[in-house]
């Protein structure tokens, strides 16, 4: 299942990528700069456009680092254009890609900590079902509705991608 | 982990009962009608915010009843309430809360299938991963984005809810 997550995260990486080509095409057919989504935000308070997609990035690279003891490339958090954010949504789906269903052997009982966590640890199991994947949905849910609040026309298929249907 | 993550769902449907707290007090501190919240949106031709609560809602019930084989009770969306709404969260925890470990043995492989696929199925397996989880966070995120898009203080751990840290 640890496995099949990450799948399912790196693909929706994949919608991700998609809507980024959505957005610029929506700039250049509304003749504005693609690059002023990079600050969009839903609220004053809350992280702009750029820093929804490289947390959501982040949180499945770390997380598939932290549940299967290989180390994570650490990425600068310098991107300023949409393209430069597309090359960021593409190499943690090549990190991903990387990974193998053992790898996640033993993923469940792994202790992991964070340096925000103060020392505290918790069990893979919790840490991947509290924290990992709800926060990968959050960012990814919340850049996905920033593009929508600014007009870029998206669906939730946009979202969510091909379903794996097959006849009965 | 299906198990464990329908108690995920049901403790974030827990956190979003508390975001409606957060909405109401907001809006008698700003002395407006907290029902103004249940019509409020990111899109015009995105759900407004009752519709994501109820459809975050129906994402987490259909889907244990879907991979559990156990009937799913219906529930108008009838709700123009803050109150309503969260008579409506409240009454979809305590359905999960009905489900055992047990209850989805086999999950992975049921022939799941809803009336949108025209005749078409996927494994319980495809469907937990590619439909139900990420839509379960997807219309969950989109309410809390709404919500702070309108100025209710809420913060990531509103959302997340407390970890289950430990000392090492």
């Amino acid at each position: 299942m640890y496995y099949a997550m990450f799948c399912q995260m790196k693909k929706m990486l994949g919608q991700l990528d998609k809507c980024l080509d959505a957005a610029e095409a929506h700039a250049k057919a509304k003749s504005f700069d693609p690059n002023l989504f990079m600050a969009f935000r839903l609220a004053p308070d809350q992280f702009g456009f750029a820093r929804q997609v490289q947390v959501c990035c982040d949180t499945a690279k770390t997380a598939a680092s932290r549940l299967t003891g290989k180390e994570a490339v650490a990425q600068a958090d310098t991107e300023t254009t949409v393209e430069q954010l597309r090359a960021r949504v593409r190499s943690v789906i090549g990190i991903l890609e990387g990974y193998t269903a053992a790898d996640f052997d033993g993923a469940a009982t792994r202790v992991v900590s964070t340096p925000r966590w103060e020392g505290k640890v918790m069990s893979g199991a919790d840490y991947f079902l509290e924290h990992a994947v709800p926060n990968f949905f959050f960012h990814l849910s919340t850049a996905y509705a920033i593009l929508r609040h600014n007009g870029v026309p998206l669906g939730k298929r946009d979202y969510l991608g091909a379903l794996s249907l097959r006849a009965p």
